[in-house]
């Protein structure tokens, strides 16, 4: 635990914010680029000590639901599978389709073992304050992935129940897939937000990991074809991966079919890049998702795959406004992140 | 700008978030604690770099308020000195206040240079929301200060539109007082969110002009009497300066009468200790105010002003909880702030 930390304590500054000429706060943090050979591409700061990818986890909280052939047993669609790769911001979009999927499995929100919380889009939040509604747990972001692990258990036969414990056969399915595809043997393990467990990895061994996701070629068939399916659905569907205007949709439309893209909370994000063959893996040491964002933009910038749409380069210099709408400053990525380039 | 950047690298971690057994997110930060006399009594990272204070500033501007004699002319009570001092959360406690007090100037919330932006506290804030009630400038967190400003540029009978200009006289005497406290003759300045100017200072200078806040003695009569009135009025009206439940509430309470303590966005904290005849001025690095809350705490038990009330020390150490309510972590001090000793 404290090498992490001291550790850290070399991670380089990337993004600052300003306030008028002066840089206000500075986020700092390490990137992974890694192709599906292991090879690390690029290497920014720690990328060996083990770090919770939390929700940028869930492509591969994903593969057992789609290689077990859970998805297809129940005829899920690539809306179902985007959805099991979400942080969804509880959307009818997303809230309507997992009722659905719950039923199809005979199950009902009271089986998911996440908890409820506010619902992240404020025109529907502000309509069920308005009505006197409360979120439920198919609100959680995380529903969709939990609705994934109930559909193997069913598939499997075995107990719904507990499905969110480590040892449970969904989660050490999961497990078993990031040992696999990082090549790290030792997963120490955490409780995510959403009472689901989150496996903590090396951002070099899980920028691997992504990158065979993206370039399955090598993987055992069965994987390869999961791993197609999932990252298709996610750069099919990206407000189902997301929500309206979130990062990981302007950011996935900005790569025109390029890359998927999946935030983490604590200021992760990773990408999985088909086109490159190759896996991003960032965290901000502070844990600041705004940070992780433009980070996120400045990369799949260097790798020559973002877009020029102005949402998608609002996140990577994104103006600061005060509450007249007056732009004070910016957030910006620092000289030693713009100044990433791949050969 | 760029030193700022540099110098900032060598912050020390000061806070650190676990999950399970392991450290997830670190903050670094720097801290000043300054006696009267100017001498540091404690310094940790860069405290020379000029910060924003930001809302962290405001008992500073409301000095022209009470020194000025406005307050006394408009016969303002502690209530509303405390408002001036406040980031406010929107209750009702601070709107039905402060729209009084613009009545008492012959004025109205459209005088107000700040703009509108939601209610903090949630149960008013839902409220509102299911009466289709939009936020004013009156529930803006800073309308206290913006109408203190006002009150000085009435009882000056110059222009109260422009107040928020940086060459308006009332800014002016904020800057003026800033630097006769501080001590630091240069105050580069940016545009605060709520559109007022805010003046960058150096934590070391910073913490000097709250210490002198704290035992005036040997400033001017007049302006000894306002720090006084400001401080007391602070002390004596947590929740007017804050709200609710929040954090600066809760210090303030916990300190028992010994200090006032004001947040800032962007992860900076002050505290002005009477008991001590000390300043404290913390800014987190990268902005989180998370992080500013425990090393405020943390500073405030370390020199012994702390008291033993649960709701204080679940800010020096939170527990975190998912959204089952499982406690999955903590934010803690790091070693390198628990350790800090005061002779």
């Amino acid at each position: 635990m404290q090498d992490r930390v001291i550790s850290a304590m070399d991670n380089p500054a990337l993004v600052e914010l300003t306030r008028g000429d002066r840089v206000e706060s500075i986020h700092r943090g390490a990137i992974a680029v890694v192709d599906s050979k292991g090879v690390l591409r690029l290497s920014l700061g720690d990328v060996e000590t083990p770090v919770f990818p939390r929700s940028s986890l869930k492509p591969i909280q994903a593969l057992p639901l789609v290689e077990s052939g859970a998805a297809d047993a129940f005829s899920l669609t690539d809306e179902h599978i985007a959805l099991a790769c979400a942080s969804h911001s509880g959307e009818p979009m997303h809230t309507e389709r997992v009722t659905e999927w719950l039923t199809r499995l005979g199950l009902g929100k009271s089986d998911l073992a996440c908890g409820a919380h506010a619902v992240r889009y404020e025109p529907i939040w502000h309509a069920m304050i308005a009505r006197g509604e409360r979120p439920t747990r198919i609100h959680n972001n995380c529903s969709g992935k939990h609705t994934g692990f109930l559909t193997v258990a069913r598939h499997w036969d075995i107990a719904t129940k507990g499905y969110e414990q480590v040892d449970h056969p969904v989660q050490q399915a999961v497990a078993a897939a990031l040992r696999e595809l990082s090549g790290i043997s030792d997963l120490p393990w955490g409780v995510d937000g959403c009472a689901a467990p989150n496996f903590a990895v090396p951002l070099a061994g899980f920028a691997h990991a992504l990158a065979r996701l993206a370039m399955p070629d090598e993987l055992p068939p069965r994987r390869a074809r999961a791993a197609r399916r999932i990252v298709s659905a996610m750069i099919a569907h990206p407000e189902l991966v997301s929500g309206t205007g979130r990062a990981c949709a302007v950011l996935i439309r900005s790569c025109s079919g390029k890359a998927a893209v999946k935030t983490g909370a604590e200021g992760v994000y990773a990408a999985i890049i088909p086109s490159l063959g190759m896996g991003v893996a960032i965290k901000i040491d502070d844990g600041a998702g705004r940070a992780a964002e433009t980070v996120m933009a400045s990369v799949l910038q260097s790798l020559g795959i973002l877009g020029d749409d102005p949402a998608a380069h609002a996140i990577l210099r994104a103006p600061i406004a005060n509450t007249r709408g007056t732009i004070v400053g910016e957030r910006r990525p620092t000289a030693t992140l713009s100044e990433i380039r791949f050969g």
